[in-house]
C-alpha cells in the first residue's frame, strides 16, 4: 500500500490489493494494445458475486459501460475484464459488439456464463478495439490468474498513470472477519462525478446487491466524486464492486455493527484509492487536500471544495510553492456557496493566511514550508455553520501540458 | 487595431482606441506600482457622460468595484482612473478608503466632482495600495492627458498581458456619424461572467444611461461573457462605457435605425476586444473559436461552448496540434446540454472529424493544418435544432504554468 491507511481498532491495512479478499484471483498481461506495457486485466472470483457499479455522468458513454450496466441486474457476477490503451468510446454499433465480444471471450476462457462477466476499457477515444490482440490477451490472462496476480492486474488497467493504485484492509468485528481490496487508475480527465477513472473493488463479505449498491454510492460520493485533476469528466468512468461471500459468517445486513464496519472500511479503501489517483494526476508533483468547514450546508462546503480544487490558478500556485491565498479566496468567491469574506479564514497547512476579510501577516518562510512537501493541505473555514467537506486534487505543472499536448499522436 | 474588424457598409474600423470618439483624452504613466511598466491610466471626457457598467459575479468583490458601482447611479461621469499591479481586493475597510481616495485624487487633479470619477484596479490580491505612488501617478497622468494618449492608457491597465487590446469603429448612418472606442486587458483568471478582465469603452454618441446599460448588457453577454482562459472568475472584473454625446446629432433612441447601428457597432467592438483577450491568454499561442450550432436552445449551445472552451484537455490538444476530437465530444458530453452523439458532427476548421456517433476517416495532414495556424476553429453541430452560440479561448501551454506558478513572488 503506497499511502498509510488510517486504521481503527477493527480495520487493519493488509497486503494484496484486489485479491486480498478470499476467493479472488487476478492477472494482467501485455496483449499489444499498448506498445510495451500490460494492457489486459482480469479479476475473477471462485464463487458467484453480488455486484454494484457507478458510472460516468457524461452523456457520451463508452460501449463497455453500456454493456456492464445492463449486466448489473442483480444476477451473479464472476469476473471483470478490462483493457487499457483503447477506450472503446465513440465507436458506434461496432463498439457495442466488441464490448460484448470481449465479455464472451472472457466468459469462454473462464468457463462461466457470458452474462457473468463485466467489461471496462480506458485509453484513446474513437478507435475500434483490436479484437485479435484482445482475444489473445484474454486467453493469456485467464491462464495466468492467481492470488499473486493482483499487482499485474493493477498494472494492466493503467494509462498515463505513473504507478499502480492498490489498497486492501481487513476488518475484525465481534469475531467475524472480512476483507475489502481494490485497485484503480487515473490520471487525466479526472473530475467529480467519475472522471477517466476506473476503480475495482472486491470483498469476501456477503452483501445483497441492493445494499452493496447503497454502500458503494455512499462511499463514492465522498471519495471518488471529490477528486479533480483537470475538470474533464470522461466517457469511461466506472467503479465496480464484487462481493463473493467467501467469509460466510460475514453477512452484512443493514443496521448492524457489521454493516457500520463495512461502511467505514469501504469508505477508507475508496478514500485511499481516490487520494492515490489525485496524487498521480497527470504531471502532478503534489497531492492537494482541500478541507472546507464552517459551511452553512454540505452543498456549500462541496461547492467550495470543488471550486478551489478545480482552480488552475490555485493548482499552479501550489506547484510554484507560492502562498497565493488570494486565488483560494477568489475561487471560494465564484464557487456559488453562501459566504461572507469577512467571516472567512484560510489556512495553508497550519499557517493562517487570511482572516476576517483581510490577509494575516504570516511568516512567508513558514507558508512556503507548508507548500513544500509532496502533500499540501488547504483549509477554508467559512465561519457560517457546521457543515464540512473534503476533496483532493494535484498541482498543475509543465508535465500536465506535455502529457496532454500529444497524447493521441 | 491588431485584428481585423469585419466592417459593414455603415461601420468602419478607425485608428485611435479609447480616444477615437470625439471629446475623449487619455494617458498612461509609470507610478512605480509595477517595477518598470506603466501602471496608472486615466480616461477623461471633456463633457459629462452617461455611463454604464457590468461587474464580476464573484462574491468576493474588490474595493474599486464597490465604489464604482455606487457611482453608476445615473449622474454624470467625467473620468475613469485605473491602476494595474495591485487589485485592491481583500483589503478590507482600508481598501474601500483607498479606492475612494484614488477617485478623489483624480477628481481634484482634473477639476471635476468626486462622484464623477470611476475607479478600477487589477493585479495582485490582498496587498494595500501604495497610495503615495498612486497619488503621484495620478497627478502625472492628469497632466499628460491627450487624444494621442490612448495607447499609453491601454498599456497602463495591463498585467501579464503581452500586448495592448484596442479597437475603434466609426458608424455613418443616414448622414449621422458616431464612434465607439475601447481598450481592455486580460489575461489570466478569464472565464465567462467577467474574469480578470477590464474593458473600458467610449462613444461620442448621446445615449441615456438606462439604454446604455441595456445595450452594454446585450453586447457583453455574447462577447466578454463567452471567453475563457482558465476558468477562474476574478474579484475585479469590470466593463465600463462612457457616452459623452459630443456628436450632438447622434442621439441613440430605442427602436431607431441609429440604435440598431449602435448595437451592432458596440457588439463588434466588444467581440474584437474579447477575441484579443482570449488570444493573449496567459501563455497562449493560439486563439480558439468554438462555434456550436444545431442546438435545441441557446442555453444548450452556450453550455457546449463553455464546456469545450473550458476543457484543459481540448486546450492542450490544440497546443499540440493534435486532432483529438474525442476530447471535444467528451466535453460536449459533460456540458449538461441535451444532445445525442448519434446526431452530432464535429469539425476542426473545415475538416469533418466525427459524424453520426463515429469518427470520420479524415486526412490527418489536413486536420493538422486546420490546427496549425494562430487561430483555430472548432465547430460542433448538435443536429437537434436551430440555436447557436460562439465563444473564444486559447490553448493551454507550458507558459501558462510558468506564468502562474510564481505570479506573486
Amino acid at each position: 500500500m503506497s499511502t498509510a491507511v488510517k486504521v481503527s481498532e477493527e480495520i487493519h491495512a493488509i497486503e494484496g490489493g484486489i485479491t486480498a479478499p478470499r476467493g479472488f484471483l487476478a492477472a494482467g498481461v501485455h496483449a499489444g494494445i499498448k506498445r510495451q506495457k500490460k494492457d489486459i486485466a482480469i479479476v475473477y472470483s471462485e464463487r458467484p458475486c453480488s455486484a454494484a457499479g457507478m458510472f460516468t455522468t457524461n452523456r457520451v458513454k463508452a460501449a463497455p459501460l453500456l454493456v456492464t450496466k445492463e449486466r448489473l441486474n442483480g444476477g451473479p457476477i464472476r469476473a471483470i475484464v478490462v483493457n487499457s490503451g483503447n477506450a472503446n468510446a465513440c465507436t458506434g454499433e461496432r463498439g457495442l459488439e466488441d464490448a460484448r465480444a470481449m465479455a464472451s471471450l472472457c466468459a469462454r476462457a473462464l468457463g462461466v456464463g457470458e452474462a457473468e462477466v463485466l467489461v471496462a476499457s480506458t485509453g484513446v477515444i474513437g478507435v475500434p478495439l483490436p479484437m485479435e490482440k484482445i482475444a489473445a490477451g484474454i486467453d493469456q490472462a485467464a491462464r495466468a490468474l492467481s492470488v499473486e496476480g493482483a499487482h499485474d492486474a493493477a498494472l494492466g488497467i493503467l494509462t498515463t498513470d505513473t504507478r499502480t493504485k492498490e489498497v486492501a484492509v481487513q476488518c475484525d468485528v465481534d469475531g467475524v472477519t472480512f476483507r475489502i481490496g481494490g485497485m484503480a487508475k487515473g490520471s487525466g480527465m479526472i473530475h467529480p462525478n467519475m472522471a477517466t477513472m476506473l476503480a475495482f473493488l472486491s470483498t469476501d463479505a456477503a452483501v445483497a446487491p441492493e445494499f452493496l449498491d447503497e454502500q458503494l454510492r455512499a462511499a463514492v460520493d465522498v471519495t471518488f466524486n471529490m477528486i479533480t485533476v483537470d475538470g474533464d469528466t470522461s466517457t469511461n468512468d466506472m467503479v465496480l464492486i464484487l462481493a463473493n461471500g467467501a467469509e460466510e459468517r460475514a453477512r452484512i445486513e443493514p443496521g448492524t455493527p457489521l454493516a457500520a464496519a463495512f461502511s467505514r472500511a469501504l469508505r477508507l479503501v475508496c478514500t485511499e484509492l481516490a487520494k492515490m489517483i489525485a496524487a498521480d494526476g497527470e504531471g502532478a508533483t503534489k497531492l492537494i487536500e482541500v478541507r472546507v468547514r464552517g459551511a452553512r450546508t454540505e452543498r456549500d462546503a462541496r461547492l467550495v471544495v470543488k471550486a478551489v480544487s478545480g482552480s488552475s490558478l490555485v493548482k499552479t500556485a501550489v506547484y510554484g510553492e507560492d502562498a497565493n491565498w488570494g486565488r483560494i479566496l477568489c475561487a471560494t468567491g465564484y464557487s456559488g456557496a453562501e459566504f461572507d469574506p469577512e467571516r472567512t479564514t484560510v489556512y495553508l497547512g497550519d499557517v493562517k493566511v487570511f482572516e476576517h476579510g483581510v490577509p494575516v501577516a504570516f511568516d512567508e518562510a513558514e507558508a512556503k514550508r507548508a507548500l513544500s512537501g509532496s502533500s499540501v493541505t488547504i483549509t477554508v473555514d467559512l465561519g457560517e455553520g457546521e457543515a464540512e467537506a473534503t476533496g483532493w486534487t494535484c498541482d498543475l505543472t509543465y508535465d500536465y501540458v506535455k502529457i496532454n499536448a500529444s497524447y493521441r499522436t
